[in-house]
């Protein structure tokens, strides 16, 4: 980010009078952009507790399988963005039946928000977004191919209520950890 | 937004490639530049089922009553921007319990998301943006005097459960009616 949107001079990073940290203010005009964190939401569409995932035909991560999700838009709810993207993604129609999780991803600022959904039909196909679409129960689950541990991190959190016979809000943080290669920890908290 | 942050050229609407609806594209580089929902995380401070309310001492709804909540920044976890709103706001310092309710305000592009949480101490007092910190039981919450109807409803629902003796997540999407004054249509939903 390197000028302003309303006067196009350049930025400086600096701490506006009275915050506590550093904003892109405008060198000429003083507008403050802010930047916040963006919600992915999405669902898990079920039909006899296997679950719909889509292998995903883009990057990142093309080729790996993932749940239907994606970022929420403006003037939508949470909700609708979870049913765009089911149907865009797996051209599913489901019906929302709880929040399952909501999963906190620091250091890329996104904010997960997946939701427990039936599907209403078997007539999916993949999108344009999605190589294949295929339902799973938990033992065909292809843990290794996952493309994004937060998705990995619901599926198991809802095969672990299926089991259980009781579906829960789960909640937690995903950190990746320093150093080199795909590493991350999962820190689980009250729900 | 009318210039684009990477190279200062002038933005213009447009459905981008492969997209569904307008976005700010530039001109010149063609970055397109993404407007994406704010989450708004706060707390319910509750102490023997009395919950703390900050009176606000800047616009909008300045003078009038709310939970300590406010915009997550990047590189936190929805619980650390809900504790450090209620530091700011109310100096209070406080246990997360439970995810309470999560709103969302479509006409603003806004997701609330509130914690029901307790208090640790009394020792609370007005942060720079709250002109008086008080606890208040049901029967004296000064309905009338509430910022925002997304706060009010989050108090409902707060009393409801404490009535009921079981706490649960609320969710809902509270709606601006067309039309002139502040007039709001709550719907509620699968949580």
């Amino acid at each position: 980010m390197k000028y302003c949107t309303e006067c196009a001079a350049p930025l400086r990073l600096t701490v506006p009078e009275g915050e506590d940290r550093q904003r892109h203010v405008c060198t000429a005009c003083g507008t403050i952009h802010y930047e916040n964190p963006k919600i992915v939401t999405g669902t898990l569409p079920v039909h006899q507790g296997r679950v719909l995932l889509c292998r995903r035909a883009i990057e990142p991560r093309r080729g790996l399988w993932t749940a239907p999700a994606g970022f929420m838009e403006n003037a939508e709810t949470v909700q609708q963005g979870a049913l765009r993207e089911t149907r865009e993604e797996a051209n599913a129609r489901v019906r929302i039946e709880a929040l399952h999780a909501v999963y906190n991803l620091p250091h890329i600022s996104q904010v997960y928000m997946l939701f427990r959904a039936t599907l209403l039909d078997l007539d999916f196909h993949p999108g344009p977004e999605s190589l294949e679409v295929r339902l799973f129960e938990e033992a065909g689950i292809p843990w290794g191919d996952i493309a994004f541990p937060v998705i990995a991190e619901a599926l198991k959190a809802y095969f672990e209520d299926l089991r259980a016979g009781h579906f829960r809000l789960h909640m937690g943080d995903i950190e990746r950890l320093p150093g080199p290669g795909r590493r991350y920890r999962i820190v689980h908290s009250a729900a």
